[in-house]
This record gives C-alpha cells, sequence and structure tokens, in this order.
C-alpha cells in the first residue's frame, strides 16, 4: 500500500517529481508514435472518468496509467516534430525547467513586496530582451518604459488599448467613448477585436482596413491617412493604430516606419490598470520605491513568470537561439523550394519567415472548386496523423498554412510532411478527374 | 564541460529534471532557514546581474547557484509555514506535479480540436467542483451552465461582468453605457473596480454601498434595495449585484439568499467573448459539436490547467481536502483562543473561516494612536524574519491579519507566531509608557 500523500512534504515531492519527470521524458522519447493531431470523437472522455471527484485518494500509478490511457489519446501534440499548424508554441529543456522552479516556489507576485525578486527579474530579463530586440532606449527601464510579461497576447493587445482609450478620454471628456476610432488591417489578430469589444469602442468604430496581395497583405499607409482624415472631417476621434509585425494569416509586416512613430510610455498603463486597497499596502510601495506589476496587468496576482524567460535566455545564451530561429526559416525555405518544384501546387504569397502559404491548383473548374480542393487536401492530410497543418483564407481563396518551427523537427519531418501532401494531392486529384 | 543543452531533448530533459526536483525539495526541506518576508531593499538585484543576456550559454550549475545566492534571498516564501499574510496560496505535492505535466505536454488549448483532452478534462473536473460545493444542477454542463477555469480571479469577474453589461446593452440600446449601474458592498475586493473600470462603467455609477460592524461588514440587502430603488427613479439601470462569499478584508459573508437568485448563463458570456477568424476555422466547431474554451475567456490562448486540479482531487481525495481545510479553520480557532486570552489584544471581527482580525488595544490615548501603534507591531512583526503578517482597515481602524493556511504550517508554527506578537507588542506599549 503506497503511503499517504501529505499536503506538502519534501521528500514525497522528490519521490514522486522523479517520477513525473521520467513519465515526461518517456512522453517526448515516444511523441512521434501518437498521431500529431488527436483523432477522437467529441465527448469521448465522458465515458472514461467516473462523474464525480472520489471520496478517497487515488494511487500515483493509477493516475499515470490513467493520463496515459485516457489523456494522451486526447492531445494534439503541439511538441511533435510533426506539428506545422496555426504557429509553434515551444517547450524547451530551460523553458520546462524554468516553469518546475516557478510551481515549485509558488509566489504571488503582484507587489514588489510580495517576493521582490520576482519584480526585479521581470524588469532586468526584459530590459536584455528589449536590447536583443534593438529596441529604442525609450523602452528600457530606467527611463519611461519598462517591460512586463502579461499573461497572454490578448492581454497585452487590451492594456495598451485601454491605457490609449483613457488617455483619450482624458483629453475629450469621458462621454465621448462612442467618437473613438481604433484602426488595423483586416488582417490583424482577432485579439484586437475582442479588445475593442471588451473595451466599449463600438464596433462600427473599428476599422479594419483591407490588405490585399498587392502590399502582400500589409495595411496601406495611403489608405490609412485616408481614412484618419474621413474620420476626423465627421468628428470623430482617431486614437489607436494596430500595426503588426508578422500577421497570423501570412506573416505580413506592416510598414512600421511608414506608419508613424508611437511612444509607450508606462503612466498611461498605470493610471489605467492601477488599485490601491488598504490590505495591500506596504512601506515600499507607499513611497513610491518599487514598481507594482498589479497594476500594469488586468490581474492582480501573478506567476513568477520571468524565471522561465531568464533560465532560457541564459542555458542557451543569445547566438543559440539566433541559430535555432534561422535554422527554422531554412526549413521553412526548404519546403517552399519543394512546393515550388511541383508545377500542381502555387506558393500563395512570398514567405517571409518561417510560414509558407500555398495550395493545390484547381486543375481547371475555377475558384471555387480551388477552395473545396484545398479544404478536402488539408482533412485528409490531418486525419493521417502523420502531419497537422492549418489554413487561412486570403483575397477568397482558400489556403494551406505550413509553420515550421516545433522544437523537434528536422529536415527529414519536413520531407515526410511534403509527401504526405503529395500523396494526398495525387489521390484527390485522381478522383477529381474520375 | 558541459554538453550542450538541445532546444528539446527527452533524455538532457530528464537529467536536469531530476536535478531540479532536488532543487525544489531541498528547499522545501530548508525553508524555514529564509525569513519569511524578504528583507532586501528596492533594486537590490539590479547590481547582481549583468546588463544584457549573454551570447553564449551558461552552465546548468551556474544558473542554480545564482538562484540560491541571488533569487532566494528576494523570494517572500508564501509557502514556509510561517506565512500568515493576506490568504495563503497554496502549493501542494500533487499540484506541483499537474503543473509539471502541464507544462511538460505544453499544449495551447484555444479550440477543443487543439487538444480535446484539454477542454474536455475541464468540463469534467469543473463538475466535480460544482457537485462538491453542491451548486445547483443548473451549474452542470449538461444544462446551459458549465465551468471554466480562468486565469485569475480578477479575469472572472471581468467576463462576468462584461456578459452582463453586453446583455443589458442589446435590450436598452449600446448608447446607454452611462446608465449601467453596479452594485457590490464597500468590502468586495478591489478586483470588481478594476473590472468597471476596464469594462467602461462610469465610477459614480460603482455603488460600493457602506458595510459596517453590525453586519460584520456584510452587506445590507434592505440597504440595496433603497440604493436600487432611488437609481430606478432617476432613470438609471441596474444590471450588476457582486455578492461575496468572504471578502478580502475580513472574510464578511454576504446574505446571498436575500440578495435574491442570479442564473448563469453561458450564452451571454459566449456572445460577449467570441470571434471566429479563419484561421482557427475547424470541422468540429464549425458543426457547433464542442465547446471552444476561447469564447468563454479573455485570451486566445490558455494552458492545459484541469489537470492540475483532476490531479488534486484525485491524490488527495474529497476527505482530505474537507479534513485540510477544516485543520486550517481549527488553528485559526486556536490562535483566536490565544489573542482572547491575552487582554492586551482585542478580537475585531467574529473568526468566521482560518483568518483572524485583530489587534493591539491602545492604551488610553484614542484611536489615532492604536492605528499607528498596530502599524508599528506589524512592521515590527515582519522585520523580525520569522513571520509574515498582513493588515486591512475596518471602520477606520487599522486591524492586523492572521490568514492560517500554508500547506506545513503545524500548531508550533501558529505559537510560535504568537509569541513573535506578544514579545513586540510587550517592547512597543513598554516604549509607549516611557
Ligand atoms: C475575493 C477576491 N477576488 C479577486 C482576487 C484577485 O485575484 P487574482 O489575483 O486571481 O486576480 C482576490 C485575491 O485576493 C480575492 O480575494
Ligand atoms: C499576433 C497575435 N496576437 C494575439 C494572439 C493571441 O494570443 P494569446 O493566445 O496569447 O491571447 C496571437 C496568437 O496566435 C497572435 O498570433
Amino acid at each position: 500500500m503506497e503511503k499517504r500523500l501529505k499536503p506538502m512534504d519534501a521528500e514525497q515531492l522528490r519521490e514522486y517529481g522523479h517520477k513525473m519527470v521520467d513519465f515526461i521524458a518517456d512522453y517526448y522519447k515516444t511523441i512521434e508514435n501518437f498521431p500529431v493531431l488527436s483523432q477522437v470523437e467529441p465527448g469521448y472522455l465522458r465515458n472514461l472518468l467516473p462523474d464525480s471527484a472520489p471520496n478517497q485518494p487515488d494511487s500515483f500509478q493509477h493516475v499515470l496509467d490513467d493520463i496515459q490511457a485516457k489523456i494522451l489519446p486526447g492531445v494534439t501534440h503541439w511538441q511533435s516534430p510533426n506539428y506545422f499548424a496555426y504557429y509553434p508554441s515551444n517547450s524547451s529543456v530551460a523553458g520546462f525547467l524554468g516553469e518546475m522552479l516557478s510551481a515549485g516556489l509558488n509566489i504571488v507576485g503582484f507587489s514588489w513586496i510580495t517576493s521582490p525578486a520576482a519584480t526585479e527579474l521581470e524588469m532586468i530579463v526584459l530590459d536584455w530582451l528589449a536590447k536583443m530586440l534593438k529596441l529604442p532606449e525609450d523602452f528600457l527601464s530606467a527611463g519611461q518604459g519598462g517591460g512586463v510579461i502579461q499573461g497572454t497576447a490578448s492581454e497585452a493587445v487590451l492594456v495598451v488599448l485601454l491605457a490609449a482609450r483613457d488617455k483619450a478620454l482624458r483629453r475629450v471628456g469621458k462621454g465621448a467613448l462612442e467618437k473613438l476610432v481604433v484602426y488595423a488591417s483586416d488582417q490583424t489578430h482577432s485579439a484586437l477585436q475582442k479588445a475593442c469589444q471588451i473595451a466599449g469602442i463600438h464596433p462600427e468604430n473599428c476599422r479594419l482596413l483591407k490588405a490585399n496581395s498587392s502590399t502582400n497583405y500589409a495595411l496601406s499607409p495611403e489608405l490609412l491617412s485616408e481614412t484618419i482624415s474621413q474620420d476626423l472631417a465627421i468628428g470623430l476621434i482617431p486614437f489607436f493604430l494596430c500595426a503588426t509585425v508578422g500577421t497570423t494569416s501570412s506573416t505580413a509586416v506592416d510598414p512600421l516606419l511608414a506608419l508613424g512613430k508611437f511612444a509607450k510610455d508606462r503612466s498611461a498603463l498605470v493610471q489605467a490598470l492601477s488599485t490601491n486597497p488598504e490590505f495591500l499596502k506596504n512601506k515600499a510601495s507607499q513611497a513610491n520605491m518599487v514598481v507594482d506589476y498589479k497594476d500594469w496587468q488586468i490581474p492582480l496576482g501573478r506567476r513568477f513568470r520571468s524565471l522561465k524567460l531568464w533560465m532560457v535566455l541564459r542555458l542557451y545564451g543569445l547566438e543559440n537561439l539566433q541559430c535555432y530561429i534561422r535554422s527554422h526559416i531554412k526549413l521553412a525555405k526548404h519546403f517552399e523550394d519543394l512546393v515550388a518544384q511541383d508545377t500542381r501546387f502555387e506558393v500563395v504569397t512570398p514567405r517571409i519567415f518561417s510560414l509558407v502559404c500555398f495550395r493545390l491548383l484547381p486543375p481547371s473548374n475555377g475558384e471555387y472548386h480551388g477552395n473545396k480542393l484545398n479544404h478536402e487536401l488539408l482533412d485528409a492530410v490531418n486525419s493521417t496523423g502523420n502531419v497537422f497543418i492549418s489554413h487561412t483564407v486570403l483575397s477568397g481563396k482558400y489556403i494551406l498554412r505550413f509553420a515550421v518551427g516545433a522544437p523537434l523537427t528536422e529536415e527529414k519531418h519536413v520531407n515526410a510532411a511534403w509527401k504526405v501532401l503529395q500523396d494526398k494531392a495525387t489521390a484527390l486529384l485522381g478522383e477529381s478527374l474520375r
């Protein structure tokens, strides 16, 4: 019989922690044995699990067995070398270690005092990151800038939109919400629209300007300035422009320089998001000697997130990280070459980073057929379980997306994926000729 | 020389993962050796770390040494048995294992298809939780209910407020935002105010009704109904009431039954938060066969969060979890008894759960002195590093909060904390008599 598991106990954490490390390492060792896109049917898990929590504890081995038998078949394996969908969301050895440590210390870093190291390390490594990206000096924490790791990209978009909204409303009066206008291209991530919805910006004041193949789906500065002039003429108030470096559909890059400069200034952010209840007051905060990240984000609480970034930067170093990204871009270029060599396919937009947008050309019977054909090709490829890719629509055309960059992906995986695509294309074209 | 660390590699993950488990287990073994409240000065870390990221990788041992020497002194130890501040935010062996697994699989569960198990397990274990809390049937996923683990409590408050706002605006027209009114007691967590700010509710329409000692700081239904009547009379539109079970200051419980019934219906939430960009479309979602949690929350992406809850429920079982909570309440009651036996102190509000609100009585010279005295007592106690408690203000009185519940806390830690409080009180009262 197993010993009773205590709420917390150093030696039990050690014993079971080692077992879990082995379980996860074995998962990575065998990750290619799973279909990369889970092939289960909706509702599959309901029948496999009891419908209420157990009264008595279960054994750790029993839980691990259930994970293997019941959970893993329902997992889509984002870390598989055969994963080419959406964008990669990579784990790494160093990142995993950082997550472990953050979960182990399990502090809540809303104010400086609740764990000074959490706030200070985050400020420091985000200065590192700003320098790595060669951002202007204003972005560093020494001046009016300074970085923060938001929980998600959607929250990041939302908080800057709120900062801009409240800054504009302080200028023009808070009754003017319905006059505020947001600009972006129609290729901008849906997170912006969601942020506008949340912030109460009227949907008809969200100008998602049409981008097309003439600019490779980047926002046109001329169209933008025209639209802004029209809005000003009818008394509306332009207050926010969202430019994208690498759109979600096709990695289009909006022309930042032509679109003008924007200042990031943390004070507007803090004004939009700060609260100061009595129970959180403390000497260091009251004296304005420290940054309290609770005022830079939606939530109050926050994990010790910077540990992960810090460990990734230190354990790999800048040069290895650069090589890593370049190797993905090289693999994408390799895939682009493969597509270009097969005349049944076309590359739809010029590849910029490590995403290739392509499609199978319709035999002759026009666009509608082309869309249906590529949709069928996508389903056929993904249901093999040997590769997972996703799609988008550009100018009405259904396009396949091949995003290279999972941590275990090598050239052989790209070649194998291309072979699956070619084989399924041959089968589909054969059918459509019959 | 160490081998070069690969982006991902099963055997390297195993090797370093084991080392990290040992590091974390050793941390828990020695956690009482650290001052529970970090005693560093603002800015301490800047001088200890380089000001840009390294070009070349660093060794894992070197990073671990830095964590020990530079990071841990800046950590406030939320898991220490001597932590009694704010509210506990507990790790547990099972929770830690769940976090490890979630970080190991590292999937992004925005839509069902991106990892069916992530969505389905979350629905199942939240049904378990609803049953554990004996919530009405409507809360279960089989009907119009169903649960979701939000990133934070603040996001949870925000998303329900947005759902209610948009439902109200659909009824009365979207120009009516400035007429919408929110109700809550002034003891409600600041997350509500922040949510109102974000949602664009005018600050003067947030009615934070005064709660006082006559109701033990719970919201008064009479005052609420009076205020609503007045608002209706001048054409305002009441649309949101936030009741709290266990306020942040003093665990006051608002009288839910008297405050009326509210229906949770997931459709309003999804209407307020859904987006459906082309690149995320897929068969299962389009056919409405599945839940896509992206439409129940602010962000798009999400971790496999339910693994943690599932492992905690299974590895401990309901009865042990109940015992665990009851043992914290018993320890708090023990502390309350200790305070009651020392006539120099008073228990300020009746203890309900595991928080004791108390203060040192001012010798004779009135309230102002009492507030200063307790503030000084707080600082004196926390600067020992042997205990960490926090404070609040109720009806103008500065109150000390003793929140029991860290995972390693036993009766001996409560007794030791009380001894520190008594000793520092003796010293302070001695000084104030001189
Ligand atoms: C009642 C209540 N609501 C909201 C919060 C904020 O939670 P989070 O940090 O998860 O946003 C807290 C945290 O103390 C709380 O006690
Ligand atoms: C450009 C862009 N913005 C926002 C998001 C949404 O990110 P999150 O899931 O972190 O909210 C994504 C995710 O794909 C993205 O590509």
